[in-house]
């Protein structure tokens, strides 16, 4: 069993659990098995340079950090997935409960398969409160409450009270009962027995005060039962004397000399309560996951290559290529590979997937139903949440997955991102956590191709955020087309203990590296496409052109032709950004470009007017600090969309090629002979779009305001 | 009745219905009730340049997108809190019901009060697929459903078939059941006959086939009742007689004939359903908020104020005074205002305003409960995601407020902070909509002040995704203290379709300007610090020392005078900001400070060290474009955090005021005499801080690594 502890603040009750059985120490020889042991454990508890209060990477035998409530069950169905002999024991607080990404969780068991995978045991404590008032599921009517979970699928196994020691003897009858019912459900699954049909997986109600065995009142106000108790119930023990006094006969309550020896080590009846070795929940290896983690039998990505005659030579759907890869995982890799994705697979091109593998789906299927049965192994559930927490959850037991979805709706569980970004870094600090495979994100369907949908698709906006992450974690890849995705995919696949953000969309798209260049463009992280340009690299060039993304790279390479075709003795240099971390100092991240090899590509002094696929701060933040960054003139997505076409896109937010190009000829070293002429061009260009948008859209007057915003400062 | 549609391809039938009742002919002239505009009609359809195939802001009647699914129920409960006679009707898909944010809103009812507030109709339209297979609440056993529900708290009506028009009927009676349930409910609490029991309200289950009334299969294969009727059931029209011949036979099949006349305008029968004027869904007013908007009736914030004798004269947990504000402000304005916060009004130091209301709570209240009540109307629900999406619904009919929240966990919300950001930027476009009360959020418990917890509670994410926001929306501020705060939360509260970034700490802190400072320095958004450095305007200052964010401001004003006592003669400027966006060139964002307003501060040439409260990389992307931005060095947040005190935050990241006086010798314009004596001082104290963090924390021998890592390179 493993132990997930959802109530923030029950943390204590881990690391405790951990210390008597032996395992804190074995990790932390510091807090040892005695009085000095003892007071280092008691002294670091929420206190500065200490531990938090809540269940933490600290915390031997968790996967699960208590800080941010709402994901324990997501992680412990993650764990559980392909790990037919552990059962995650996941305690959700009904603090936790009231948030939304715990109660779209329940539904776990509607795509866990008795025969393959482990089981979850959730035990929902309701113990009344949260920080300073009562509960939605402690105050509605209990009949509701059980009510609530039957419908969701449990058998509702229920203990209250606060009576002792029947409590304990009720509560261990209940996790006894819950335990046979699910080896029972196993062995009928294993065993041939079963009808297919969705189990009806226990789940445990404990009802107890909060704060129970704690003191029942303090200055004459109860305390136990309410949300009196929540972290501190007695704040004066330093100067007041009645404080103190009730602090100590409450610990004095558990009796601490049977307890404890002279040493203030466990005593024998303490320590006889204790598995042995990895069967103490604190040491269970899967809560350490990088211990159990076996490589990925990765097939050689060379061999769904595109052959590229020549840059541009035609047009794929690259992510389909990636489909094609993952389904040859999911053939090679039957227990440790899975892909997750909220209802979209065929949508971002992925669907290839489907010829190793179903759909996971435990509630009813239908005859007319396609590619979803019991025993799929891709997890499609239309929730961001889910998708990305049972990620989690999987990656943190050791195995290897990828969470694919809009990219605009990455920002739903954008802080799951951000808190498992947090706990890698923190993990990296800590040497007996063996690192764990990466969690790998594929971001399409993006904001440059939205024709259908429109504004609320259009959002680069989790780069952002993955960018602030630290260096030892956080990676973004923008895999121009599908041969430099291959490349990615594979470092990402092999990669461990990385926050792996790859952009790429799903439409068809020019192909440009033949693969073994391809490889060596994503080794380098970023180059020269000397095939694109004019710069023969006798000089320096007039204007950089830089892109990264591929909607913008194709802009920047239309440019450059435009720039060769009318005035080719401009020098042009195009450099493609693959892995967008290299724009940065290395002191700031370890792949960031040395100086000398950032001046090889960008000079000191040339301006580079860089096409971006995000928003353009995020360039304008990784560059601060090269030499002279003000040269940069970035184009991205200013927060421009609409149900629009693709050029109208990069019209919109002025990175079609045509401003590119003016771009490059207002900030090139020199004014080139024929740069009015070729400037005057562009504007007919855009003017014609512009005409064409109107005289398609007939009458439609906010389209051309629109068309026509700003425009004058063009210039 | 407002109408709320949660599935994402439900949009159409909204446009129809808005257009079948003359709205959106009134709102759009071009899209006319004739043979011209029902062709625009069509044409615009998810098309580019025209309308998305979801419900967006250009949809009269609508205050909620279909982009983005999982928030229909918490936009309907928002709009009906304080508006006794509205029923929000809120059509909740399935596909959509798996959503966690869903999930987490089925339990609004907890939290309504059937006197004073509306009431919500869901409609669980079970169609039984989304994009590409089977949902599972479609496919769980119907009892479960059933079960499911009644445990949320609703009483559910079922209705189900595909028989016609038997199904128009069995709807018909189901409406009409649920409408006198719910005008029964508040019948009985308005004319005192209430127990005070949380009502069992009513709740529809539609079950019909998907692509109901569509073609029934296509070329052989079964398309109503499966994924795949959605968006598109024949994709041949255009070169398929077959399929073109299955698309006119459908489309006659609804008898145009007798609901269009010759010139394509809906004939009086289909006029005779329309209800007049505002009473149709599509012109409800309060799906148009801003017609409905009263202004507040703020009291003077400067009732409020701090007595401020000089800088830094004292401490004061500055929310204190917002949360007196805010008091007042439930007090005076009894139908229009309410804070909603995930249980952490009194932890935010807001708590006054229990003075003036309860917590609003449906559910049972016990004798020892403490400001809670079915009559309060603080919002407390520990759900990120309920508390902004009320706040998002109450707004966009017309009322005021804020969401007050732990600044990490704001990214738990992220995605709907920044989809509503989309809505107002969109709303602008769009003349018939008036503007509504601004989104106010509170950002406090700060990555700077988390003693007690640690990494999972310490990321200023939010930030980097408010900035890009389009300048006509986004807005984020920082004072620096009480007097700040006040000004900056009276301006918030009078705008108008803004969102509004508030980060302040709720901790004790130092206060610096008296009411009328505070006043000005707020309306500029920006200004020097005089009385902080000893720049006296005669001629450049050695080195500009700016700062935003109260703990970092703190910092500047230490280094400051840290620089003042040592070396007398060095000019420092110290800048406070207070208004981020102020930094942006004004074609950027309309708060943009002009060229002259920014060299006045910052000058054009002087190194500016900037402490910031956020990643730097905010700061840095802010100024790009601005003279030799390269200048500015910005310290701030480096995603380097654990439970340790507020100074050993500032030290780890590098922001303290021995690092900011470093930084300010190292980047000055001229290395004036004792600048190295007094580095190897803040050295010193460095390293006593060092020694201090390592005794204290005795054998902790990861502090020792964390504390002194990466110290080389501070030289």
């Amino acid at each position: 069993m493993v132990y997930l502890a959802g109530p923030g603040h029950g943390g204590p009750a881990l690391v405790a659990a951990g210390y008597l059985e032996g395992t804190y120490s074995e990790v932390y020889p510091r807090v040892g098995q005695d009085e000095r042991g003892l007071r280092q454990l008691f002294r670091q508890f929420s206190a500065p340079g200490g531990i938090p209060s809540h269940v933490s990477v600290t915390t031997p035998g968790s996967i699960h950090e208590g800080g941010e409530l709402g994901y324990v069950l997501v992680h412990a169905f993650g764990a559980v997935m392909d790990n037919p002999d552990l059962i995650a024991l996941a305690v959700v607080g009904d603090g936790e409960a009231e948030t939304a990404p715990l109660e779209g969780s329940w539904k776990g068991i509607s795509f866990l398969n008795p025969e393959r995978d482990g089981a979850v045991l959730p035990i929902l404590h309701l113990n009344g409160a949260k920080i300073s008032g009562p509960t939605v599921l402690a105050r509605k009517d209990p009949g509701e409450v059980r009510a609530l979970l039957t419908g969701h699928g449990y058998e509702v196994i229920e203990v209250e009270g606060d009576d002792l020691p029947g409590m304990h003897h009720r509560f261990a009858a209940a996790l006894a009962h819950a335990w046979g019912k699910i080896r029972a459900i196993q062995a009928a699954a294993r065993g041939g027995e079963w009808d297919g049909s969705r189990p009806r997986w226990p789940l445990i109600i404990l009802r107890t005060p909060k704060g129970w065995t704690g003191p029942e009142s303090v200055d004459g106000v109860r305390v136990t039962g309410t949300w009196r108790s929540h972290q501190v119930p007695l704040s004066g023990v330093k100067g007041n004397e009645e404080h103190l006094r009730v602090l100590e006969t409450w610990l004095r309550s558990y009796r601490p000399e049977e307890l404890f020896d002279d040493d203030g080590a466990p005593t024998a009846i303490v320590r006889s309560a204790n598995p042995d070795g990895a069967l103490r929940m604190s040491a269970n290896l899967h809560a350490n996951g990088g211990l159990l983690t076996r490589d990925l039998d990765v097939p050689d990505f060379r061999d769904y290559a595109i052959a590229v005659s020549h840059p541009g030579a035609g047009r794929a759907e690259s992510t389909r290529k990636l489909g094609e890869l993952m389904r040859d995982l999911y053939r090679d890799n039957p227990d440790r590979f899975r892909l997750f994705c909220p209802d979209e697979t065929n949508s971002n091109r992925l669907g290839a997937v489907f010829e190793a593998s179903d759909r996971g789906f435990a509630e009813r299927t239908d005859p007319d139903d396609v590619g979803i049965s019991r025993n799929g192994r891709v997890m499609e559930v239309l929730s961001e949440h889910n998708c990305h927490g049972w990620l989690e959850g999987y990656t943190l037991t050791g195995r290897h997955g990828w969470f694919a979805t809009y990219e605009a709706f990455a920002m739903v569980s954008a802080s799951q991102t951000v808190q498992h970004a947090k706990w890698l870094e923190e993990a990296e600090k800590i040497p007996w956590r063996a690192k764990v495979p990466s969690l790998n994100i594929l971001l399409t369907s993006t904001a440059w191709r939205n024709d259908h949908n429109g504004f609320s698709h259009q959002g680069p906006g989790l780069i952002q955020n993955v960018i602030t992450q630290r260096g030892t974690v956080g990676r973004v890849y923008f895999p121009p087309d599908a041969n430099c995705l291959l490349s990615v995919a594979d470092h990402c696949l092999r990669s461990r203990s990385y926050l792996n953000l790859v952009v790429i969309d799903k439409q068809p798209q020019l192909q440009w590296l033949p693969i073994e260049q391809a490889i060596d463009h994503c080794a380098r992280g970023a180059g020269v496409w000397s095939w694109a340009g004019t710069d023969d690299g006798s000089a320096d060039p007039d204007i950089v052109l830089a892109c990264a993304g591929d909607v913008v790279t194709m802009e920047t390479v239309a440019a450059a032709a435009i720039l060769r075709e009318h005035l080719p003795h401009f020098r042009t240099r195009v450099v493609n950004v693959v892995d967008l971390m290299t724009l940065t100092r290395r002191k700031d991240h370890p792949h960031g470009m040395d100086e000398t090899r950032f001046k090889e590509l960008f000079t000191d002094h040339v301006d580079v007017v860089f096409a971006f696929h995000g928003y353009p701060g995020a360039v304008h933040q990784l560059v601060h600090g090269r030499p002279d960054a003000d040269r940069f003139r970035v184009r991205g997505f200013i927060e421009e969309g609409t149900t629009t076409t693709p050029f109208d896109m990069v019209v919109r937010n002025r990175a079609s090629r045509y401003h590119l190009v003016m771009d490059a000829l207002n900030n090139a070293r020199r004014t080139p002979p024929g740069a009015s002429d070729l400037k005057a061009w562009c504007q007919q260009r855009l003017a014609e779009h512009e005409t064409y948008v109107i005289e398609h859209l007939e009458d439609m007057p906010d389209i051309r305001e629109w068309v026509l915003g700003d425009w004058a400062d063009q210039g």
